[in-house]
Formats: C-alpha cells, sequence, structure tokens
C-alpha cells in the first residue's frame, strides 16, 4: 500500500449522523471522493452488520474506495472488506493477520510514538494515531496529540500515519502539514448538512497538503 | 454430528462464577466430564476472550471435550474452535458456514418449533432450545418452553435439540424424558460449590437418560 493511499478517511457512526442511515452519508461521501470508509457502528446487530457492510462494500468497490471493518475480522471477511482497524483490546494483529491474508489492510489504533513503533513491529498496515483534537466523539481518550505530536510520530516510523480527532476541514491543512499520511474524520462528514459537498472539500484541501 | 454428541453443554460467563475465573470453571467441569464448553464472555475485551479461547481450546483438546464460541466467528477461527453458537441477530448462518468450512458445528438459539425447523432448512448442525424453565441469567427471553415445548421440537426437526434455560440435576431427566439431545447449563456448574462434582452428578443424569 503506498503511504497515502487511504486519503480523506470517513469513520461512520449511524448514531452520529442526525438522522440519516449509514447508507446514505457513505453513498454521499462516496459522490463526494471519499478514499477510504471505516464501518464503525456500535449500536447494530451483528445481522445488521453485516447487512450493512454487503451494502457499502457494492458502493465502495463500484468507486473504487477502500473498506475498512472495525473490530471484527469475521464481518470484514463476510462482506470482503478490504481490512480491518483495531483497538489495543481488539483481536490480536497476528491473529487477525494469519486469517485475513498478506493482502489485507490492518490498521490499529494508537495514543503516541512508543505505541506506533511497537504497531510497526507487529506488522499493521498503518496506524490510526489520536485524538489529534478535542472530539466528542469518544472520550475515553489519552491526552491530546496535536500537530506535533503527529510529527513525532511520522518521524518515528514508516508506516502511514492516518490521524483522527476533532479533524474537520478548518484544521485538515496543519495536520497535513505536521505529517499525517490521511485525514480521519467522524462528525465533520456524518454531521455535515451537505455530505457530498463537506467531502469534496475535505479532498481538495487533502490534494493541496498531502506529502 | 452423532445426535448426542454434545450431552452435558456448559455455557461459561465469568460474571457468574462467584469469583472464579472461566479457566478454573472450564477446567474444573472438564474433569467432572463436560463433554462441551460453550465460551460465553460478555464482560471481556476481544483480545482476552481470544486469550483465553486459546487456554480453553487446548484444556478441551486434551479431554476430547467439544469447544464452542458464542457469536464470534472471527474469534473461533482463530482459536481453533470445533464451532459457534449463534443468536437470532448475531452473524448470518451462511456467511459463517461460508468462513468456517462444512466441518464445524454451527448453533442457532431458537425459541419455539418454527424457528427450529427453519434453523434446520439454514443447515445448522444443532438448535439451543430455551428458556426450558426461569432462569436469572438471562432476562430478555421469550415465554418458558417447558418439557412440553421440547417435545414439540424434537418432533419437528432432524437436527439436535439443546435445551438450556434453568436446568440442573433436579429437573435435568424431565428436559432429557421429554427428548432433548442435550442439557445446556450455565449457572448449575459456575454457581456450583464443587464444579468437578456437580459436573459428574450431571453427567451420571444425562447416560441414565439420554435418548
Amino acid at each position: 500500500m503506498a503511504l497515502t493511499d487511504l486519503g480523506v478517511y470517513l469513520v461512520t457512526g449511524q448514531e452520529l449522523s442526525v438522522g440519516r442511515s449509514t447508507l446514505e452519508v457513505v453513498t454521499k461521501a462516496v459522490e463526494g471522493g471519499i478514499n477510504t470508509v471505516q464501518l464503525r457502528e456500535k449500536n447494530m446487530s451483528t445481522r445488521e452488520l453485516v447487512a450493512l457492510g454487503k451494502e457499502v462494500r457494492r458502493i465502495t468497490k463500484e468507486y473504487g474506495v477502500i473498506l475498512i471493518i472495525n473490530d471484527r475480522v469475521d464481518v470484514a471477511m463476510a462482506v470482503e472488506a478490504d481490512g480491518v482497524h483495531l483497538g489495543q483490546d481488539d483481536f490480536p494483529i497476528e491473529d487477525a493477520r494469519r486469517l485475513l491474508g498478506e493482502d489485507a489492510i490492518i490498521g490499529l489504533s494508537v495514543d503516541n510514538a512508543e505505541e506506533a513503533a511497537f504497531a510497526e513491529e507487529l506488522g499493521v498496515d498503518y496506524v490510526g494515531l489520536g485524538p489529534i483534537f478535542k472530539t466528542s466523539t469518544k472520550t475515553d481518550t489519552g491526552p491530546l496529540v496535536g500537530p506535533e505530536g503527529i510529527a513525532e510520530v511520522v518521524e518515528k516510523i514508516n508506516i502511514p500515519v492516518v490521524a483522527i480527532g476533532g479533524i474537520n476541514k478548518h484544521n485538515a491543512a496543519d495536520v497535513l502539514k505536521a505529517g499525517a499520511h490521511s485525514i480521519a474524520v467522524v462528525t465533520a462528514i456524518t454531521k455535515a448538512e451537505d455530505i457530498t459537498k463537506e467531502t469534496r472539500e475535505l479532498v481538495e484541501i487533502f490534494k493541496r497538503y498531502r506529502r
């Protein structure tokens, strides 16, 4: 995987989509040029998640968009996603790699440069680093990473750094200038009034400031 | 799979084990002659569950005990369990079969004869039928099945019926006389003072009244 392939990276959450379905949010973000979609649905049954995942896979495939499933390796396999995103307490990396194969994209959430270096040793394909800024989406996080923290991690490892947490079109340039290879957003897109337009603006910023 | 192979079937729950670890409960139940163990841990991270699953797999394999994982197909694959037990809202049966293969044991929870017949059509290997009696372990259940309900389901389908819900050594004979192929217990074992002895008694009853 090239270092910038993940591009503008949407993390979904139907409960954060102000009345719209995740399918609708994804469809509009895909039309706006999103590069990666991570399905992260906390309030769905596994059955609903698999059904949604298959629909999202169809749309993302059509547009050449990368699809990542949060936490569930089995759901990723069932819907033929491109990979999984795992937290520190989720599925072990080595088991995920064994089940998904060498070509799968496996991402791991990290808080700092030390965890990032360890993640690289484990053979993950990218790290999700955050929270960069203050965010309402996650409350159980470590201290804010900030642009300086991004630069520190980018310096230390050779795999892509996906920055996440409080990123929107007003601060995305700073995140990219600090060296992030990809910008992940949740509510900047899921709560946007015009999702396609908002995505397009983020994609423009990404293209202008990408490494 | 022969119809009675699942035998006395322990469903775990560390939070129901009065201070003992699930590993300890399983070890003692295996020594008492348990036939099947289903790992159903609601309060563990995926990482903890996989680690526990691998330890339980080692013990169960040594004693020739069947190991089933609740809900998570990926965990079942990672720990090389014999199969999965799924609820009506869990992973779709057809996807689980595709990922796990023809030899895996796939069980599905059902409430009545109609759901049991549908489960058989879907190609599951057994149904978990319950709650047979009143149980404190699950509160979101349908009406009690009772021994008459077991007989009705056994009459209707040709795959094993694992009875669950409020079963203990005092009512296990009634459940088996009604036609259940296997008796699943939770607290009868997890909360027993002497787990090995309690398991041995249940196994004795199973042998005496099995179909």
